[in-house]
């Protein structure tokens, strides 16, 4: 039955490349995506430097990899569970909850973020990857906020920049968590996007 | 006439240590205060690493004078200026316009926002001093926020709050320079600070 052994073993190759991806994305919580090397990684996860090789082609290519993964996390904690509620405000405050929570459960900093001071200054395809997020990303709130004008939810204007500004305050949050913790930063964000919504409703 | 000697002998000192800070300062810009290190340092400025080493006893003090030279940077050209403007709105708006305006100054990135990603997470002398110049700057924002709402020209409410929402504007300039570039980010912060200004005006 070679089919089936094919599969296998490439559920068991995929498996692997998984769980590699997923160590990686811890080490880079602490140490940026800028802070991952094949050798230390590989002796992480008890394998030879070959072996983790085998997976990813490069030391870039794993970066892409872990860029990638963090991003898909961000959008399954953030944005899909935002998806059961209500078009419109109730879907906007879960999103900016969610975001506000995701912030707290990424100790270390998030990758995300660090990724966007690592690469913004180096062209390549590292950096292309993060734009290619960030711009997505933007999207998928723009679209939040174009359904929350047409319900009526919020007052017509500019929807760009109605994500510029919302998108600032989970910044802060992440700024000020590392300076003077997240008990403190979290409350402030959260009575931004109140006060924004607010000021925002017809 | 020794004392003069020894007068000549101590400006020439402090003019190699600024010159030596000058150029760490550049060097930061591009590869944080983490970047820097007094073998290449003292290769940049045509000194023996022992002549850098006897105006920094290490480079730790090295990197506390190059985030306290950023600091003063930043103060003599975002605040100092506005000082000048009338109290209340005319000051808070010269502030942001000039906050804007370091932002694009800087090639690279801010030293100081760099600085708060680098130690925020690393207890010890250098996250000390960036935590005390963040306390610093928002209590000369608070301070002007404070003097808008005496003045009449902000309605009453958390200074501290108001601080934050307006904190985070630049902060996503600064973010978006560098994914999206300076001339469609800027444009965004000054619309989220006039429009902030206006929804809390009495």
């Amino acid at each position: 039955m070679p089919a089936v052994n094919a599969l296998t073993a490439t559920s068991k190759g995929s498996a692997t490349r998984d769980s590699i991806i997923e160590r990686a994305y811890e080490i880079a919580r602490f140490s940026g995506v800028e802070g991952l090397s094949i050798g230390p990684l590989a002796h992480a996860v008890g394998m030879s430097k070959s072996g983790v090789f085998a997976h990813f082609g490069s030391r870039e290519d794993l970066q892409l990899a872990v860029i990638e993964s963090a991003a898909d996390r961000f959008v399954d904690a953030v944005f899909k569970p935002a998806l059961s509620r209500p078009r419109g405000l109730p879907r906007l405050r879960a999103i900016m909850d969610n975001w506000f929570e995701w912030i707290r459960s990424n100790p270390g900093s998030c990758v995300l973020m660090g990724a966007v001071s690592e690469y913004d200054d180096r062209p390549g395809p590292l950096r292309d990857l993060v734009v290619l997020n960030e711009q997505r990303w933007r999207d998928m709130l723009c679209r939040t906020v174009q359904l929350a004008i047409e319900a009526g939810h919020l007052r017509d204007g500019d929807a760009r920049q109605y994500v510029f500004e919302l998108y600032a305050f989970p910044l802060a949050v992440h700024h000020e968590k590392g300076l003077f913790g997240y008990e403190q930063a979290r409350p402030r964000g959260e009575a931004a996007v109140a006060r924004w919504l607010s000021a925002h409703s017809p």
